[in-house]
């Protein structure tokens, strides 16, 4: 994963001096990128390093050492994940001009009030006449933010603020990041249909489970505008396009697989629907105590019943290396390391695995790949990357553009099908089983 | 006021027809503006014809005597009005590009997680890192907006669009509008509550009086970001930079004035409060049953109840009449023509008359200036427009770069005197005491 460090140093003007810092940095781990002059000081240079390194940590300590040679001063460390974040990644802007009085006059009083009026009359107007038509609001209640624990509700702003940015970026869309302050689902149904009216959607976000199936569920019902769990759906609309091409790669047919889950949170049970929605018959699903089976304790929440009810057709009981007995397709959604490669051997020939527990898998890939013959992560280092983006700005593309009141399940299937065709017969390969996130097809 | 309409005809192409279209255009009293040919059809030619018109009453009026017309056909009539709030007038864009995965790594996972932590250790780090430390909520309940009777939320979004489309031209600040759906007080507190933490600011709207006082003040109290509502405050500050102004020129000091204002809503009370803090001791306010005083029936407010006690130090009873007698300001912020010209005759010498109702002022400024000094209005098409729009876009530039936690008495006067000192002595008239809406200078 790594970071790029940009450090500002004051350098005596002696020859072999940058010899030693460059010594210094590679001694210390780091990758040294580009080099520039700011400007020259009396006997020193002043210049900018670009350093690529693991972590924040080694990026300490080469700033550490750096320090204690002679004739060289730190001046400043920046880190480019922050200087991109400085001031915000989002802009709201007006589309159209504003120069005079007269234009004032339309855009606002006395102009805009026939507008307002034009919608009282017929309240359809304003998915025409008004941001309704193209925006999307992106809200998180801050539960489950990449294991963060916090007490302000706006740490989580910068990743809804990222995901507002691909909207754009990737499918045109206006969309706003708002992190509520409200921690009881009641409050936050509460929040999210007050705040509904100015949009067209409503992407959840980082909602931990199982307060997101009730959430969604309720909002689903009480707003007429799409409402769509991102964390739940999104991922499985990807996990299914995957799988398809994977299959074709395999030559195995959907009715015919055993499938075996590991995690029973939101993606787990979103992608358990989605699988029995696109066919699959058998699939076992396990959660930290193992395989859910009708009836186990510890199905502590209606959703894990329902899982129970409607998975695991020949009632098996045991661990998650149970559950891979004879498995075609094990699906990871849940945390790091619990597999070895080893326990893979039990699965069917021509297994495919993905792991997708960020940022460390279930399964250490390059193991994975000693005895699955497709592997897929989460991570944007190895191959086949399962990304959610590749999803969710398409999906509310289409559903604006057709003022869908809903995203339903036959549309979810239609985005996997169509993703899983951006990937030609003769790119199709173990290696390439999903496009990347800059196909320009796939929003379309 | 009048609109400008966009009329396109196909007109037979024989000498003579276009001089029957504009003659017609002109007897339905109509003004001709630019005139495009679209395309040229077998024996005929598509035009549009911009033409202003007073009302869009009169737009059909002229469409039909056109249709009327032998060898003319009204193809569309489209209203620039319209045409300007087609598909919404913001737009939500990235700041930053991201072109590849390399940068989607920094603004969003895995690179945005390290962001995020920074601000789960210090909150304060929301303000540098996110849009946080530039973004305003503009919030209405849709209670008061331009006289609309609805029962959907969104009538008012062009309304609020406009004020972001402003906020961001006039002042750089990233506001984005929201509707409520939220009737009652409560849930309109703990809507705005809830999703306050991704601003840095919150802009209340056309909210009706007197629940406008209880949601401002109980937001105030518990959020830690400015919380303004600009029916109030801004008209408050526009009033008393026109104000200062208009005592330069006749000479008089704010302490020695004799005041009457007509209306006791969100702007009269705030105007009144605002004078108060300016030193003003002579302050008489009417509500439509007449002066209030101390003790008077029909004080069915809080706030009414705090007028009352807080002004009319003489203990003046009767009719919004009897409160003009020797004043020196009278201040409309009620509805359209309570007065006539004769009853400014009551007032001081040197009188200064701010009739501030939209579209229709308390007094028909023409006549007012006959026995007035000043006159000024809320219009465009009358010299001295007091212009909301003078006040909030700058305010809250000021309040985000200081990071203040409100936005008290003190900032509102001093923003009030620096509104007022854009207009230098030599540009001081009876014409022109405040400045126009796009003088650059206001924002600063």
């Amino acid at each position: 994963m790594g970071t790029t460090l940009i450090l500002r140093l004051r350098i005596e003007n002696v020859p072999g001096r940058f010899g030693q810092v460059a010594t210094a940095i590679g001694a210390a781990g780091g990758n040294i990128g580009a080099i520039d002059i700011v400007r020259a000081e009396r006997g020193a240079l002043i210049r900018d390093v670009t350093v690529q390194v693991v972590d924040p940590r080694q990026g300490d300590e080469i700033a550490r050492s750096l320090g204690r040679l002679p004739g060289v001063e730190v001046l400043h460390v920046s880190d480019r994940t922050f200087l991109m974040h400085l001031g915000g990644k989002i802009e709201v802007r007006p589309r159209v001009p504003v120069k005079n009085r007269d234009d004032l006059s339309l855009v606002y009083t006395p102009g805009v009030a026939r507008v307002c009026q034009a919608i009282a009359a017929d309240p359809e107007k304003a998915f025409s006449l008004t941001i309704k038509r193209n925006a999307v609001a992106v809200v998180t209640d801050g539960t489950a933010v990449l294991g963060l624990a916090t007490s302000a509700p706006w740490p989580p702003l910068p990743v809804m603020e990222g995901k507002c940015l691909l909207f754009k970026q990737l499918a045109g869309v206006d969309a706003f990041p708002l992190c509520l302050d409200a921690r009881e689902p009641d409050q936050v149904v509460a929040a999210v249909r007050a705040l509904a009216p100015a949009f067209g959607g409503v992407n959840l976000e980082d909602i931990a489970s199982p307060r997101c199936f009730e959430i969604e569920e309720r909002l689903r019902r009480e707003l007429d505008i799409p409402v769509f769990h991102d964390d739940q759906h999104g991922t499985a609309v990807v996990v299914l396009a995957g799988l398809l091409n994977a299959l074709r790669l395999v030559g195995k047919r959907l009715e015919d697989l055993r499938v075996a889950v590991a995690g029973a949170g939101a993606a787990g049970v979103a992608c358990t629907r989605m699988l029995l929605a696109a066919g699959v018959g058998n699939i076992v699903v396990c959660d930290r105590q193992g395989i859910l089976y009708r009836g186990r304790p510890g199905l502590d929440s209606p959703v894990k019943r329902w899982v129970a009810e409607h998975t695991n057709p020949e009632g098996r009981r045991g661990a998650l290396r149970d559950a891979l007995e004879g498995a075609d397709f094990f699906l990871g959604v849940s945390g790091p390391g619990l597999l070895t490669g080893e326990d893979l051997r039990r699965m069917a020939p021509d297994a495919v695995v993905f792991a997708l527990a960020n940022p460390v898998p279930e399964v250490d890939p390059a193991e994975a790949g000693r005895h699955a013959r497709v592997v897929a992560t989460g991570r944007s280092d190895y191959p086949n990357q399962i990304n959610n983006c590749l999803c969710f700005p398409g999906l509310f593309r289409g559903a604006l553009d057709c003022r869908a009141r809903e995203i339903n399940e036959a549309m979810k299937l239609a985005a996997a099908r169509a993703i899983a065709a951006t990937v030609s017969p003769d790119q199709l390969s173990e290696d390439y089983i999903i496009p990347t996130v800059f196909n320009r097809q796939v929003v379309q």
